[in-house]
């Protein structure tokens, strides 16, 4: 059986139909193109398009065509009879529906187009994997909080320019992380709306002159409604596209999460330890313990950036309506969808492994200049400008550092050198502790507004979530 | 004056001064920069933390400095008299602060750090320039409505693939565009929650030990609140990020559009012709008329995407919080923006300066052959398999080809001779106006269909918009 | 069999290993894997570091091993006994070596690191591919020769701004991908000198500690020679990054050679047919013949593309030496050399099918306007500077335009009224073939000129290739 | 003026001139363009096209117009009379001209068209800024060469996944950046074949009916020859992508140096101080000292890979052969440019300021475990299989690491307890220096194959350099 055998002569050249064919790719869409047909064919017997026998016959072969390819047993690659086998999923289905159920089956192809039904195909699987990373991401939140509580008294140095800044509480730091996964949530959960549009019954191009109901398959498909234009609906690639952006930002967040991991396992940072189960070792090295997840996490960052850039190009330019280079939008999104949840999971599921070292900062942060900034908000609050502020405590480190101690290790009599104004008060301000608790601020390091953070989170990450595959 | 003096002997290297200036850059954020101050200032005052009449001084200086940076006398590019004048726009604004109302001029940055004062401006930016870009868009989709009602009983092909495909109605095929763009309206409209949150008083990473009131700045600059975590809201640029994907996946729309504009002015399609305003000649042939303004459109498209993998490779593997290389988020942020909203606008003058020969395609669509597809779908509504009818239809447009003739040379005989079904329904609907007007589903190409999202557009796009250039 | 085992207590968990593992990846590189061995063992030997008859051993197991793989018969994927197996083909080798030949086995890795050992595989790899390309590029421009040599006399339109600007020869506008190509095959073909050289011997990132000989492998494999710097030897991409920058360069020619086969098979342009094995058809319209594998070409661009912007994420702002990110270099190396290559071999499999309809333009071009820069340069030949020529013969096409006729219908009276200096020469300038022929620049259109070009070629084209797999 | 009023009835819309100008931008060719110009006038001038009088008055003026240019003199921005001034450089150099000597300006044009006249002008540019770019990278060598000379007896870990791997000498990892930057000299050395060849003459695009002589052009402009065909000579943008992609490689290189002077600077690793006047401080923390210069350098990495993405994206698709889209590759050349140079520049002042703290590593070296391998290797001459020597010593680590002491810790009869092929010397490649001086091979870390590459880069980059400033 050849498609469109009618127009053509010859048969298409061998390596034409091995570059062309996009079976080895589309297939896993098998699902989403069962559970499409299935909504259209029964929407087709509704509208008396087809008649109720047909469509049930038709229903049943198609379980069935599922059931083959779910156990692996429906021979997808072989040359097989007609050259259509090869071509994709969705001609492989048609192609042994025929065959199981005879010439019926080429019914199910009335009122519709390969266009739309592949426009369908990858809504659904872009609403399944987004239903999915938004799990994923709820997950790796919940690994950070818990750490973020377990170890919710330990200090660590916050850095700018991966010098020491000011004192901080790890768990702060984590939260911050918990905060930036929360606006991809928020990106992919918006994403909703316009994905969950069905383009089905846009036909090729033009619509269909058959009396169907799109609504009504968007309604069993459990969509937010239909691509209102029936040129749109099979020539967009936009839904994809957004789904590749906010993976590519969410991947970033997780390449400086993985960083972080990283560097606080390196031994001269020491702060952290990876659990073995996410660690591995050197072919030549006996020694070497190293947190490879992260490295990967990190690595494939530059996978997602890439899949992104490359549907980019390939839209860019392109005349209306579909043209086969659109075809090439699965390779993309299929591998950024692996590659985001895999490192959402495996950060989720490694986070917890993390033993944190919790006295490796409690001394090292009193003797760095970590508190300067305390001292010049001191002096602030005593009438001096925040400027010159700055530049007595500037002296100050200056002199700490020449004589290489620590801020902590000035006394009253020391600091007031530079300034009468400072006083007992002051002095205390040099302890990273006393520090952390002065802040004062909403959303501040303070061990009160972190309390109220990782409450406010539990409650947030504590509701359930549970939503139709493809629903909203 | 040299605001971290205290701590370094000798000067900056003029090559780095140079290397690490972003004055040339980021003097284009003067007026957010301005916004922000007065809006901190303020609150200083209300939480009693500065007296009031210091903050009524130095709200009049910012004011002054505003209008010296409108009239563009402030002198920001010479060295002058210290090394911060050149840094970056920030320190120049504060710094002719002090020049101006001397001392008092240095408590502005009280409970402040550059790490959050950056952060803000860039989300004042983003804001104005979101709400910038949610009016180009809707000015495009007005223009392209206008064309769309003029020219509504134009017939064309639509194409796939480059070839003709169905017959459909020009207006259908403008109104695809209105979609694509209401979904970029979408994007731009949703990112806005994630950007209109205030990340003053998060300090330089740590919060604040002052008692500030951050919502009551984030409501004074009206926007939606605060960002919850003192770190996440100096170290992330997600929001930048958000505003680059939406505008690459824009620019990926307009170079489709720009696309037609230029082949549909080529002389093989000659189907529109662009007003001599927004055309080109050249500079040795003198018959030339390019399609100048499209062409660009087109181009520029690269420019976006190269902006987005841009500060996604920045901000890649970053530790937290603020890193130097962040200050390399504007480039890419300014030209983004500047881009997108010329691209937008000269699309929008563009379109109502073009004239569509309205008989191009009259004749031709019915020398082609596509309102095939009608009469494979006129054989299943006679009970033929679609997957027979379509192997019908093909011998069928086989036969023409070799006769080379278009489908609506063909008698009812002549079609006849491929299956005894065809009657004189099927003749008529080998003429382009018939197919059209056969289509039935919602959303299509027929006139009942495509003058009903007219309406609805009309509706759409006729609603006032009207926001505050950072509000909601 | 666990290699470090030593050091860690649990196994890794299964999501981490599966996470982890590159084995599905990099089989594909078994034949480089086994030749390095290969070339391993043997130095070992000839450097007495192991006994002569071990090497032999392991050299006949090598062998066996790859043989099993060429036959697939090696259960690389199942879980097998140690969880080495399936980390990567590296393991997965000398695993099965071992199984094989016994403890022996073990001695293959020593003096070697897998850092060392990768990094020359994919060199190895990246040779062989380069080899291919050179190769497949020559055959791609010889299909294009040939078509310019079949259709020499044929005239065309030359275009700028897709606009017809000058007439041209269509030999000389496929002899400009000829040019393009040659310059694709001088990227690939200088970077073999940076390929080319072998990283054995500095083991994990310092170098070995037996008496080694690093040239000797090197000559061995047929490379140039070494890398000079052990650490710069494991820790760098570069090769692969070159080779994928050659690659989207390469990917950029043939999409515009694939977008103007898209154009020309356009109903519009009507210029060429491509032939039906390189054509396909449509699901629904059963007119359609779609010029698919120069559209699918277009759109592998963006993989090439996405390719190289992967692996310059990826290696971004890593410190020395190997991190684990740097496994993220396969899947974008392996994908452009597929993507590029089946391109290539598509292309020049398809470019004989071509038929050109040699009228198609042979009338049109006296009827447009593409001779008005020869009438210019004929009235600078006549002493009036080109600024004035140039305004004066664009007033003549305004004034035919008007008209609705093609220069080629004036008479020269016509052209008298805008100028006295036109005479009869300048009346037969009018004519594209004419126009043609004025031609004298070297480089031109002229016939003259493109039959020179024409026979150059042939002679470097025809000269044959043939080097050593990795060999230059 | 207008350069094409004949065929045009109304100007351009002001939106679309502001547009479409790309004065802004290309006024930095203006060198360029008037070198091209000379060489060209002086060349029609020997063919007889020009008389020699007009020539030579021309030449005059366009030094007249190169001064005005350089003293900042010559308007350009300004509206001025006609529309072409404010349109791109070369028409406001030719305006001027004729404005200066009259109509006899009008004849430079002659011979020749905007295509190929900015694509000469580009070429120049590439030319001259690869010439720099070569001469910045032996800058930057060389001072990798002088710190690493200095510090030559400093042993530090080699890492690996950021984790101690072996011990090697400080000069061996610099040297690793010599060689990097090494093949990036030779990409950019190479490119130059590619990029020194003359389009002019190639006119819009078929060639030209005058007698120039395009070889004689290229020769007085130091070119290596001319492109062949006239179609490529100006459609083609490749040879600018070769210098992106090269230009983004190179910065990759320069991230990962930034990376490790980042890290190194860091408290935790205190390895290294960077100098002063290469360091910045905070505008709240008074008491940082932050390595900008190196986070600029790492972070400006994403501005080339973006610029190369955008040049990639607007040729994608292009017909042949000028499309105005093409104007859009002078924003990232120059971006590119700039940004690799000044960071190139950047870095070779700076890391003679680093100052190394020379005994950071010399007690913790023999702390660790990394001459863990040094002891496998051991093993391996005694007999043992690699792999099995790798598990004995992966139990001694475990042991160690158990006991929290390092491998120097251990006394000869705590190793034999592991192994009885142990001995005194086994004992004495515990110590990192011995482990060091024990690598044989070439290219190791060995310090006698560290002085010997230093002598050999000594020599090589002691060479002078120097040539013409487009010439080879």
């Amino acid at each position: 059986m050849n498609i469109w055998k009618g127009r053509f002569k010859g048969g298409l050249h061998p390596k034409a139909l091995q570059f062309s064919s996009s079976l080895s790719v589309d297939r896993r869409l098998f699902e989403e193109d069962i559970d499409g047909s299935l909504a259209h064919v029964r929407m087709l017997a509704r509208q008396k398009i087809l008649r109720a026998a047909d469509a049930k016959k038709i229903a049943a072969g198609l379980e069935r065509v599922r059931r083959e390819l779910r156990a692996g047993k429906l021979p997808l690659s072989a040359p097989a009879k007609g050259r259509f086998v090869a071509e994709d999923i969705h001609m492989a289905i048609e192609a042994r529906l025929i065959d199981l159920i005879g010439e019926t089956g080429g019914r199910l192809h009335t009122a519709r187009s390969r266009n739309d039904q592949v426009a369908l195909d990858e809504r659904l699987f872009l609403l399944s994997q987004t239903s999915a990373v938004l799990g994923e991401i709820r997950a790796l939140q919940k690994s950070l909080l818990t750490l973020a509580r377990r170890y919710r008294n330990v200090m660590m140095p916050g850095y700018t320019h991966l010098q020491h800044g000011q004192p901080i509480l790890l768990a702060h730091h984590l939260l911050a992380y918990i905060e930036m996964l929360d606006r991809d949530y928020g990106r992919f959960s918006d994403s909703r709306t316009r994905v969950s549009l069905s383009p089905l019954g846009a036909g090729a191009l033009a619509g269909s002159s058959f009396p169907i109901d799109r609504r009504g398959v968007a309604k069993q498909l459990h969509l937010g409604g239909i691509l209102d234009n029936s040129i749109d609906a099979v020539s967009d690639r936009d839904a994809i596209l957004e789904f590749l952006a906010a993976s590519a930002v969410t991947m970033m967040h997780l390449s400086r999460l993985a960083e972080e991991l990283v560097l606080w396992s390196s031994r001269e940072w020491g702060f952290i330890e990876i659990g073995d189960a996410f660690s591995t070792g050197s072919s030549i090295m006996p020694q070497k313990k190293n947190p490879d997840m992260a490295e990967l996490v990190r690595g494939k960052t530059g996978r997602v950036y890439g899949d992104l850039i490359a549907l980019l190009t390939t839209m860019k330019g392109l005349p209306l309506a579909y043209n086969r280079d659109m075809q090439e939008d699965k390779v993309p999104m299929f591998d950024a969808a692996d590659t985001l949840r895999s490192s959402l999971t495996i950060m989720a599921l490694m986070i917890p492994s993390v033993k944190v070292l919790e006295d490796r900062f409690e001394q090292e942060l009193d003797a760095d200049f970590s508190t300067a900034t305390d001292l010049a908000d001191f002096l602030v609050r005593k009438g001096m400008p925040f400027r010159q502020a700055h530049a007595v405590v500037g002296e100050i480190v200056q002199g700490a550092a020449e004589r290489r101690v620590g801020l902590s290790a000035f006394a009253l009599a020391d600091l007031q050198k530079y300034s009468l104004k400072f006083d007992g008060t002051a002095l205390a301000l040099t302890r990273s502790r006393a520090s952390i608790e002065a802040k004062k601020s909403a959303g501040s390091t303070s061990p009160a507004e972190v309390a109220k953070a990782l409450l406010r989170w539990e409650k947030k990450l504590g509701r359930p979530r549970g939503r139709h595959r493809y629903g909203g």
